[in-house]
């Protein structure tokens, strides 16, 4: 009784086939779950021939055909690739809304290339947010030392005060908890940080962004029933004492979370799309344009990122989601 | 040939006096330095009476009495206590730029005793800045492990991209590079942080404040001669690789610089003050009012503190600075 998991190719002239071949002859992982790559065969087939790996079993590639593989120069943006690995989501998704796939990872996509495709969206989460019809999503990212979701993501930090609420922050919270609940299964205890230095010293920094938007959140939350505190300073939010007891961090913008996250847990985390209807995780790095094709790339942070999209997965389980391919 | 090291006894009704008191009773920091304390001798006589400690040596007092030590209250803030520990670091201050100690390393005030007593400073770097004639002043954080310039300080997240320019920024290479040097006796390796997600990746996100503030000071400090590197995105700055090889970050902001160094090397790091004709460092810890006179405080952030500040005047050194007490 396995799910299946849709892991994307990503941008074919970069890491994304070498790891879907690795991927696929992880025969652990496959106790777990059943990886179906959405790419294209003639690249797989490709890549495997020059780095003299075997070719993946025909059945675990949903091949979705139309690039030319030959016309693939490794490395190099190329709108021919963008739409390739644009198209290998859109699939994706389409399939997990259907129900025919239980989760989606995403391999790495090159933003430039979607863009010269002339694809409608800066990336992942917009596409998703859109075709899910979700008004809130937001970022997670997790490993076994932290966790942590972001309110505000990919923004200028001059921006992130203007771009906090009390229901966005209160969305991220219930999406954290529930998500970490189903992970850990039991309750999770959740800091939430402030915005400014010393969370503000009582207005002291700031324009009271933590008596405004994140202390009414932190106490609707805990009436909701979450184990939550905060708003906590941020500099002391991620000390040794406090973090041991914490599941997750909820933090104000992407660098707040992400600098702790990646100074204690760099190459171990996998980033979760949180308020889709859909499982969707994903790598924690890019095309790799440098290394792309030559067999060097690391699969650690597709396979977590795989492990992770089967391990939430199980709760939505459907019979009819397992064991097709 | 030790320097004097004046520490100023910080808010009488703290964690001050015990710590000054622990403090004197290390023969080990002697070696390195004469800490003399600034504070009060009746204040320090009944906290050693009351914890059943010996009286501090008589002659590594420098008593600025005038505080009534019966009247003072463990744990409670008052005006008369406030004006007390602003005293020592008046006097500390007159005494290093007289030449009459090599350095101060300064105990924990309570800002809102000062406030209370009307001193017309928010905390000790504004009064540093202001009686040593400072126009540029920032804060160093310092630990084996990692190590911390804020070009930004105590001002709200929403502040920080318009206080950003080239000058200061450039200004707070320079008195890092030139204060780690005498630290460690050999050319310094700078990582200069960028301030938005991804270091803006080209003006995406933000108002191009890498390429308008950060990239031309990097340029300018390359000129000058120190080993700098940046902007570099803030996230990826922290992991283990960079780490290892640099030196000192050069932080826009006060969590930029103070999350990573606090989960890395929590109550390790001592505080400097640059800019300053003076040595000065600091303890890393407030008043502790909940656990003050009771014996429970830990001296090592001090230890510390002294300990750097002595290390720092070496290079000032001027013999009759020199065991003088």
């Amino acid at each position: 009784m396995r799910p299946v998991v849709a892991v994307t190719m990503g941008d074919p002239a970069g890491i994304g086939p070498e790891l879907c071949l690795r991927l696929l002859q992880m025969s652990q992982l496959q106790q777990l779950c059943q990886p179906l790559v959405y790419g294209d065969w003639a690249v797989l087939q490709r890549v495997a021939r020059q780095l003299g790996w075997p070719e993946p079993p025909r059945n675990l590639v949903r091949d979705l055909g139309g690039l030319e593989a030959d016309a693939v120069v490794p490395g190099h943006v190329d709108a021919r690739c963008g739409q390739a690995s644009y198209r290998y989501v859109c699939q994706a998704i389409e399939d997990a809304l259907a129900g025919r796939v239980a989760a989606i990872c995403t391999g790495p996509i090159h933003k430039e290339a979607w863009h010269r495709a002339g694809v409608p969206y800066p990336g992942h989460t917009e596409l998703l947010a859109e075709r899910t019809r979700s008004p809130f999503t937001c970022m997670m990212l997790t490993s076994e030392t932290i966790t942590c979701s972001l309110v505000t993501g990919h923004v200028g930090l001059g921006a992130v005060p203007r771009l906090l609420n009390v229901e966005t922050i209160l969305q991220t919270i219930r999406w954290t908890a529930r998500t970490l609940r189903q992970l850990r299964q039991r309750e999770v205890r959740l800091v939430v940080c402030g915005l400014n230095p010393h969370a503000g010293e009582h207005g002291l920094f700031g324009e009271q962004e933590e008596e405004r938007f994140i202390l009414p959140a932190v106490v609707q939350a805990g009436r909701e029933g979450y184990q939550v505190e905060g708003p906590i300073p941020p500099d002391t939010a991620f000390i040794p004492r406090i973090r041991h007891r914490t599941d997750a961090y909820i933090c104000m913008y992407h660098d707040q979370g992400l600098i702790p996250l990646k100074a204690l847990a760099f190459e171990d985390a996998v980033n979760v799309t949180l308020g889709l209807p859909i499982v969707r995780t994903s790598v924690d790095h890019g095309t790799a344009f440098d290394i792309a094709w030559t067999g060097q790339a690391e699969v650690q942070s597709l396979v977590h990122a795989v492990e992770l999209a089967a391990r939430l997965s199980r709760e939505q389980r459907v019979d009819h989601l397992w064991d097709q391919v």
